[in-house]
Formats: C-alpha cells, sequence, structure tokens
C-alpha cells in the first residue's frame, strides 16, 4: 500500500515568502531555502526583518488571502487522492497555509507553528519537530506503506532520500545538478506520470 | 499541533459487511468486530461463507456502490478537515472502501487489501500491518502531534487507549460499560463538541 509525500511550496501553492515580499515591496524577503539551506539561519532572518519592518501577521495574512494554488495544482490532487494517501510535509506555519489548504480542499499537512506576540507581531517561529519530513516518512515506512515523494528543494532532501521513490519537481538547476539519479519533472503531467508508474507496480 | 484518527465503519460509512448481509440475503454474514473481537478469526469466517455461496468481490462492489456516507458524516468531516488533520484507521479493505472515499472528498484512509483470485473471488485477506490503529496513533505522537480519536468497537480500543483523548462514537451498550472512563458521543453535535473543546485547547 502506497502513500504521497508532496512539499507544498513551489510544487502546489507559490513560495509564501516571496509573494509576500514582492507584495510588501521588501526584496530581502525574497530568499527561500532554495537559497539558503539552513532554515534556522533562514527563519531568524526573515522574523528580523518583520520586525524591523513593523509587520504583523495580520499583515502577511492578508497577502496570503490573495494567493491561490498553482495553475492545476488542485486537479492534480485531486487524481492524487483518488489514487492513493497523501500527506503534504511542509516546513511552513499553519497560520499561513491554513487559506491555501482550504483552496485545495483541506489535504492533511503537517507543518510547523509561528509564535505570535499579543501585539500580533510574529515572535518566534516552532518547528513540530526538527527534520520533520524524513521523519514522516519513515514513520510511514514503518507503518509498512511505501512512500513516494516530490520536493523542489533543499529541505526536501531528507525526505527524498528517504522515500521509495521520489521525484524533483521543477528544482533549480543547481539542486537537480546535485541530485542527479533523482527524475525530475517540470509539470503536473510528468509529475501525474511519474507518480502513476509507481502507483501501478 | 493536533491530528484526529477516526475509525470508518460505524462512524461514517455503514458496516459493510451487515449492509451486504441485507442486500445478500446472508444473515451469517452480520457479524462484525462488535460481536467477534478476534478479527482474524472474524475475517476467515467470513471468507468461507463467501466461498461457499460462490460470491466474487464484483458482487460485493456492486453493493458497496450502492452504499453512502451515514447523514452529516460529510459535513462533519468537512468540518474537522478544516480544523486538524485527519486520518481514517480502519481495519475494511481498499478495495472496499474506495467508493465510499470518494464520497467523502478522500480523506486519508490507512487501512488493509484484500488479495483477489483470477477468477475474481476473494482469495484471502492482508494485513498491512498487525494492531495498525494503535501503531498509527504512536507514530502520529512521535512526529510531535497531540492525537484525538474516535471509534465504536473492540478494533478501536487500542487506538483510542493510545490517543491523547479519546470519544466512543455510538458504541454497543456493553462496549460502552467495558470503557466507562471514555465519553461517548450519539450524533455529529456531540462528536464534534468533543473534538472541539481538544482542538481547542
Amino acid at each position: 500500500m502506497t502513500i504521497a509525500t508532496l512539499d507544498l511550496e513551489g510544487v502546489l501553492i507559490p513560495e509564501i515568502w516571496i509573494a509576500f515580499a514582492e507584495a510588501s515591496g521588501i526584496p530581502e524577503l525574497r530568499i527561500t531555502t532554495r537559497e539558503e539551506p539552513d532554515y534556522d539561519k533562514l527563519m531568524k532572518y526573515r522574523l528580523d526583518i518583520l520586525a524591523k519592518n513593523n509587520i504583523k501577521l495580520a499583515d502577511i495574512s492578508r497577502i496570503i488571502a490573495t494567493l491561490e494554488p498553482l495553475d492545476g495544482a488542485k486537479e492534480f490532487m485531486q487524481w492524487l487522492r483518488s489514487k492513493t494517501r497523501v500527506v503534504i510535509l511542509s516546513d511552513t506555519f499553519e497560520q499561513f497555509a491554513s487559506p491555501l489548504m482550504a483552496k485545495l480542499d483541506y489535504p492533511s499537512l503537517f507543518c510547523h507553528e509561528l509564535i505570535i506576540a499579543p501585539d500580533g507581531s510574529v515572535a518566534d517561529y516552532k518547528l513540530r519537530l526538527d527534520d520533520q519530513k524524513r521523519k514522516a516518512v519513515e514513520a510511514f515506512k514503518s507503518l509498512n506503506f511505501k512512500v513516494v515523494s516530490t520536493g523542489d528543494s533543499y529541505n526536501d532532501l531528507s525526505m527524498l532520500r528517504s522515500a521509495d521513490r521520489a521525484v524533483l519537481y521543477r528544482p533549480t538547476q543547481k539542486f537537480a545538478e546535485e541530485n542527479s539519479d533523482l527524475p525530475v519533472a517540470t509539470n503536473y503531467a510528468e509529475l501525474k506520470s511519474a507518480f502513476a508508474k509507481f502507483l501501478d507496480e
């Protein structure tokens, strides 16, 4: 029996921080795990910029409410959920992702949480679990599932490497070159085809 | 961060074997885990009756295609999925449950598989994992989730007892008496209320 684990940002929805960077006119917030593999370093940098610019969670939520899943993501998810179990493994935060989950018919999302101060500012972030993507895949394997997985970036690597089958989805050239043994999908049709092969085995 | 694990038959959909017993006119197939706690014994008994009556998977599938989720189940699931992650932990079989999962907007279902012979008869069943309900709850706890759970019968007991919070859903009087320390919900409004308390903590 199979289960699919998917990264969220860049795979099903836009990169939230990039969208916020553009909407807020703060280009320093454009950096993601694609460029900075050290997640804690990246988050501290982001929180510092938010504080300096006096940006509250509500300011970010207003932008996120305008975002939509990537073109074709909803149909891809409908197909995948009709074929197997699906869990989204993301290093995003519940507060950011919720409105977008509604637009994808509420798939199961394993992620983290922001700590919000009484004044509505983003005080800190709380990882539910360190290296949660890898640990979730290993937990599913211990429950006798075969795991197929896709992601686009460094924070997906331990998940992809733990899975029984992994596909890179629209990775940067650098990430694809560093993992040249893994197949690449550049659109949902290709991802569907790569997953279908595994699911039908 | 929370996750809800739910039994399927009797909680969200009718008992499949009972529905089949009634439609096929074979009353011996009415027995479920509510009456026979030994699942392997129960399944061998069921497969034996199917073989004796020359019943194929297609015969069962035809009946299942006519079933609907219990009244209010779809709305309850929509509410629950908007509040937290949801995984259905069921000892049913993928081949039986699939058409009903479509009617519930494809929640994640962890279950088992039937082994179908070339002539379409049900040759055997394959547990994905022994005591999978308990093991799944423990896996979710190891991934730092708080688990809330509901079920109606003996095969749910290890799941309910492993969860951080458990609610019995429309249990038999006997099962409720044997687990009188656990709260009972007799409809979705009560279950929603019991879950909401936990999810808001």
